[in-house]
């Protein structure tokens, strides 16, 4: 097993990080910028290193800094955490190449999966179902038009690097089709230096379901069920739940096992993702697989039991699996809510700032994963989230009584938060009966 | 279902049963003692009514006030919590007779239970195994000898009324006998206002092995497996755990249908809790019932999931019990810690004062049921403590490792605080080894 690990990373995910390495007794590292000397993962950690200045390009993003910080500590191994260097094929090489294990599958894997056009492509040859499109081109504009001629309307044009909503634009007719796919290959060229797009039918009343994954190196896959992340703003998820309503227990077998099957085309090792679409007749699309530890996991933690960061850290370290798939059991209901520090009246507007009073609920069934504190300073260099609230439930209905009274017993002064807006979800009838779908903010809301 | 309950207690036993009601869309009524104006209990209840001075006496055991408090605020019923009125059977019969439904067990079985040496003779009519013994009586050296030598050395002598290791001793040979039964009897009459004594047969070297009752008013009891409370400072318990180590699946299910006989042999409703002690060759015997909701109910929610509370709740309203005794399932592994605020090195000495940094641990599978804050004041009036924390693990080994992860976590300044010396106990091998018995502590500590 590793002797110290460094964690490549800020926020709640570091703090999350280094809590597994202390429970398997692994020395930890934190590596910070100056934006982030008093972070709680900081404090948290054997040992810490700066490495940067605020701006996340000169810091959490700089290889080169991070690779010196372990070395200097003489870390075993690297855990990217999730966002920054996690699915960077060329950052986990370096790790491997410096003598450093990266924490997370293989390169290649990452590779493959990081184009999105590629990915479409491997599944298609592995036979998992993906949404009807095209493959990844540069457009003109009559090819556009054939295609989605072919393809169906609305479209959804999308960056083959894409990821997080950018680059990606809808069609819905064949009028605002040449707009969309300019617009998209543009914005492609801005955010991933690749103006590749691809077109794919755009399905609205739809789940995005998605599978928790874990390999090990020795070629044993499993899934530990599914989660409904349906609840999204413009791609962005803001609530997830573990598990998803709307499964039988026959979907649920044969979406798992071609989401095994996404993962063995790749050769997959360590913790991923394998998300979906999932129409209203039950057909399920592939739509990506997201190579890395995910912001939501703690929903498939609650209700396998499974500690999803210490089996992506043995299995980095050669372990096999310690179970089977037949072992996996989804005990009861979970359901997080992010906590970000946003007007939600205005756009969701990110609204750094520093933080009043500060108090977690607690209580049975109530996990917070957080790096904040009184007086903590959100800085308007990184992201918004102040932190997770996940809540478990022997069944949904419980899980939402819950999750209300935890919303309410929160308390966060000196920033708004989106706790309001999801107390509205929450107890909003369409969300109580079930019935999510991707358009549920813009239909409800 | 009530539309109001009045909890009749305060510190963190009030915030867990005000956490149920919200849960459940119920209203509370929070009632404080002068000291107790700032608490959190006051805070988070709807309402809340001042029942009198800091002490305990003309206040949390006040019940003109108390019920007067709930007439006034037009509450439905009454949930006592542990201590104070909770296994008081007049209140319960108060209760009742002022239209207030008492969250607890019928008067009858409380007042049975609460007479050691009655609830020892029912015990032996229902079939369940007590320690040798005697009945109670008022000894005099003559009998108490004759007593002695039939039962054998070391005795325990206890107090018929007793509890909480008040009005016992131990008589390690005859020498000893005559003084040890008289000491009792003043300390029983003293504390219980009732000198009635008896005798059991010392075992040394056992565990303290607790099953947890549900029980609804229509007959139906079952029982949610055990904890292990071995590890107890003179009669206190420190740390407790579920399942327990020791017991093999039969032996469990054996033990388990010994609890719901003492149980049924009363009549009883509602949660609690059937003491037995566990002798190494496998033998057990009856100690007591606890008819109340428990300091350490925590660990069986956690390895249930089962909300112990909400039960209560539910079963007081007339529900039936929404499981079967086939329907529970045992999952993983749950320890609690009792983090006091006592000076350990000068005998466990309480030592009330003013909370300074007070930061909860938190993350994947810890709970802390609590009631104190940054700048919290702990009443010499009341017990010292500060709050419980609770960890879930797949198994023992993770469970441990987790705790001390959390115990490292939590950091409380400004008083003295039981969490080193948790650390030692958890880290001790024999603790790690499961060779915990009642005299742990004296042995290993």
């Amino acid at each position: 097993m590793f002797k110290k690990i460094l964690v490549a990373n800020r926020g709640e995910i570091a703090v999350r990080v280094i809590r597994a390495c202390k429970e398997m007794g692994i020395q930890t590292v934190a590596v910070f910028s100056e934006a982030d000397r008093d972070a709680l993962h900081v404090k948290m950690a054997d040992e810490s290193v700066l490495i940067g200045p605020a701006s996340s390009l000169k810091s959490y993003l700089n290889v080169s800094n991070i690779i010196r910080a372990a070395e200097q500590t003489r870390a075993d191994a690297i855990h990217p955490g999730y966002g920054f260097l996690s699915e960077n094929a060329g950052f986990a090489r370096i790790c491997e190449s410096s003598g450093l294990t990266f924490i997370g599958p293989p390169p290649e894997a990452i590779e493959i999966m990081g184009d999105k056009a590629k990915a479409r492509q491997k599944m298609i040859e592995a036979g998992v179902p993906v949404v009807p499109g095209s493959q990844a081109v540069m457009l003109d504009e009559e090819t556009a038009e054939a295609l989605g001629e072919e393809i169906g309307y609305p479209l959804l044009i999308k960056a083959s690097a894409g990821g997080g909503g950018r680059g990606m634009r809808i069609a819905q007719n064949v009028a605002e089709l040449n707009q969309a796919v300019q617009n998209a290959q543009k914005e492609a060229q801005m955010f991933f230096g690749n103006p590749e797009i691809y077109l794919e039918k755009y399905m609205e009343t739809v789940r995005h379901i998605e599978f928790q994954i874990l390999g090990d190196k020795h070629g044993n896959i499993v899934h530990l069920g599914e989660r409904d992340c349906s609840l999204q703003r413009r791609n962005q998820k803001l609530l997830e739940e573990a598990p998803a309503s709307t499964l039988t227990p026959e979907l649920r077998a044969e979406m798992g096992l071609a989401a095994v099957e996404a993962a063995k085309s790749v050769g997959y090792s360590s913790a991923g993702t394998v998300e979906f679409i999932l129409d209203q007749s039950g057909r399920f699309y592939f739509i990506e697989m997201n190579t890395r530890i995910q912001v939501e996991h703690p929903v498939t933690e609650l209700v396998t039991g499974i500690d999803l960061v210490k089996e992506q850290i043995r299995i980095a370290a050669g372990k096999s699996l310690g179970f089977r798939q037949e072992d996996i059991r989804i005990s009861g209901w979970a359901i997080e809510c992010r906590i970000n520090a946003e007007n939600t009246e205005k756009n969701f507007m990110p609204s750094p700032g520093t933080i009043g009073i500060y108090r977690e609920p607690q209580g049975t069934g109530v996990r917070v994963d957080s790096s904040a504190c009184e007086g903590y300073c959100l800085s308007p260099y990184y992201d918004s989230l102040i932190g997770k609230l996940i809540v478990w439930g022997a069944n949904r209905h419980e899980a939402i009584q819950r999750l209300e009274r935890a919303l309410k017993e929160y308390k966060i002064e000196g920033v708004p938060t989106t706790i309001p807006f999801h107390l509205k979800v929450i107890t909003n009838p369409a969300y109580i009966r079930g019935e999510v779908h991707t358009d549920f903010i813009e239909r409800w809301m």
